[in-house]
Formats: structure tokens, C-alpha cells, sequence
């Protein structure tokens, strides 16, 4: 199963793609999408779009998972994350990937087994089920590959997959 | 100058094309994108992104004005008209239509001269202005056509147009 893994912002775009096979993690891609500041914001939803396009193609995932928004503080920043997420969501709609939507408390359970985990755990554990040498950085980078990681043990494995089958479901 | 107002949504987009000689108003187009409650997000989306093209090409405004958002209440219902926002910048930059943002006082003010002015009294002087014969509904896309014409007005006509090309501006 290739799951690609979104952290969802305007000026950094966090990807991760991974493959995962019921019990081992393969990771294909990370790193960030990065638009500069200064350039109109138009313009830098379109820079997003087409760079989405070219990882979806790319990499041909069969599912995108992303985090879901919750807007309490800095509402300017929040808009414009919410905009560019906006046409992240239209790129996996157009390549025909469906999208899956966790909460930061879903994906801290899923990465560490503990909601209330520090982001420093996550990143940790996340480094360590990728069996990757170095921390991805920026935060935004490893935050992408935790939601991919999340969807991962939340989609129904190869096993459950069977179960269910036999279940007629 | 044919301008395209848009009264961004995801259940709504309202859609309002004028074009104004820099005296007069005509109305070439009035109406609303919907997408049907229940499809799923980012087939949303995908919905209100090739209807914007459609509109795009079919007039090829020269301009777009679309009002500046703020959030207050009801936080999922204004990320989702956020994330319909982004999709709807990205069809106007992909076009090379450049996009004008406009507060709603602004838009009160172009349109009633008044700031503080009441919602109906946009419609019925938006109405007047553009020597519609029926109110236009829903309120969206009165809305639309509210802010076409805020950029009509704060845009600089022939008159001032040909005052700053003499000050070579």
C-alpha cells in the first residue's frame, strides 16, 4: 500500500511517501514544497498545485492522507493554510487518489500509541519506523511522513483485509 | 473592463461578470456554482474548479475581485469555504486573470457610499446600478455582483487612467 502523507501549509508543503505492507515501512520520498514569500499568493497556490501534480504522477499513490485543520489562533495564517490545502485536496481528487483526513491526537496514537505524546516522540518514533539516519527536517517533513505512517495502521491490513473479505464486507 | 466578482462558497459560488466603461455598468452574466451536499470534498472541489475555468474562458475577465475572509464563528464551515477559496484563486492565476481583495466594508462603501450600510441595501443599490430587473438570488450571488462592482469603483477609470499616465504613473 503507497500512502502519500501531506502536511498541508502555504509557504512549506509537507510530503512523504511511503510503502507499507502490513508489517514493514519502505519509505520512497520526503521533503518540502516551499514557496517564497514576497510572491502572490495566487501564484503560490499555483506553484503548490503543479508541484502536487508531479509528485502524484510520480509516485502514484493509492491513497493521500493529510492533517485536519483546526483553527483557533493567527486566523490570517490559518486562511491561507486552509486555501493552499484547498487545492492540495483538488490535485488527489483530479489523480483520482482519495483522500484521508486525521486529527494531530490520531496520528500522535497511531506514531507513538499515545495521544498526549511531545512532537519530539513523534518525530523520534516516526525516524525509527522508517529506519531513517537522519531526522527530517523541517518539522513540516516529518509531520507528513507521521500522517502516513497514521493512515497506515488505520487502514485495514492485509490480514483484516482477509478477515473482512471472508466476512462478506 | 470586464470584471468577474465571485462570492467564494463550497455549497455556493456566486458568480457575477460586468463590464464597466468607466460611467456605466452592463451585466453580461449573474448565477451560482452549487455542488451537491453530501459529495464528498474534494469532489467539491474538483466541481468548482472547472466551472471556474468554464466561466474563465468564456469571458475571460480581465480582472477578478473576490472578498477578503475572516473568521470568527463556526471555524469548519469557513475552513471549508477557505479550502473552496484557494481552488478558485488557483483557476483565476492559471487563467493569468490577476485577483482583487475586497472587505466586506469596502465592498459597503463602493456599492451604498456607507460602510455601516444593511445587506439589502447593497442588493437594491447593487440592483439599481446594474439596472437589474429582479433581485438577483441567492443572496450570494448579489454578493458577487456587489463586489464586481466595489472593483469597478476602486479601480481607476478612463479619466483617471489618462490623468496618470500624463504624471507618467
Amino acid at each position: 500500500m503507497r500512502i502519500l502523507g501531506i502536511d498541508p501549509g502555504y509557504a512549506i508543503v509537507g510530503v512523504g511517501v511511503i510503502e507499507y505492507n502490513g508489517q514493514n515501512f519502505k519509505t520512497l520520498e520526503y521533503g518540502a514544497i516551499t514557496t517564497p514569500a514576497g510572491t502572490a499568493f495566487p501564484a503560490r497556490l499555483q506553484m503548490i498545485y503543479s508541484q502536487m501534480q508531479e509528485i502524484l504522477a510520480l509516485y502514484k499513490p493509492e491513497s493521500m492522507a493529510v492533517e485536519k485543520l483546526y483553527f483557533n489562533t493567527n486566523t490570517t495564517t490559518a486562511i491561507d493554510v486552509a486555501q493552499a490545502r484547498g487545492v492540495i485536496l483538488l490535485s488527489a481528487q483530479q489523480a483520482g487518489v482519495p483522500v484521508y483526513e486525521y486529527t494531530p491526537l490520531q496520528v500522535k496514537q497511531a506514531v507513538v500509541g499515545y495521544g498526549r505524546a511531545e512532537k519530539h516522540q513523534v518525530i523520534e518514533m516516526t525516524k525509527k519506523l522508517l529506519s531513517l539516519t537522519r531526522t527530517p527536517k523541517p518539522d513540516d517533513v516529518a509531520d507528513a511522513l507521521a500522517i502516513a505512517i497514521c493512515h497506515a495502521h488505520s487502514a485495514p491490513g492485509p490480514a483484516a483485509r482477509q478477515l473482512l473479505a471472508a466476512m462478506g464486507r
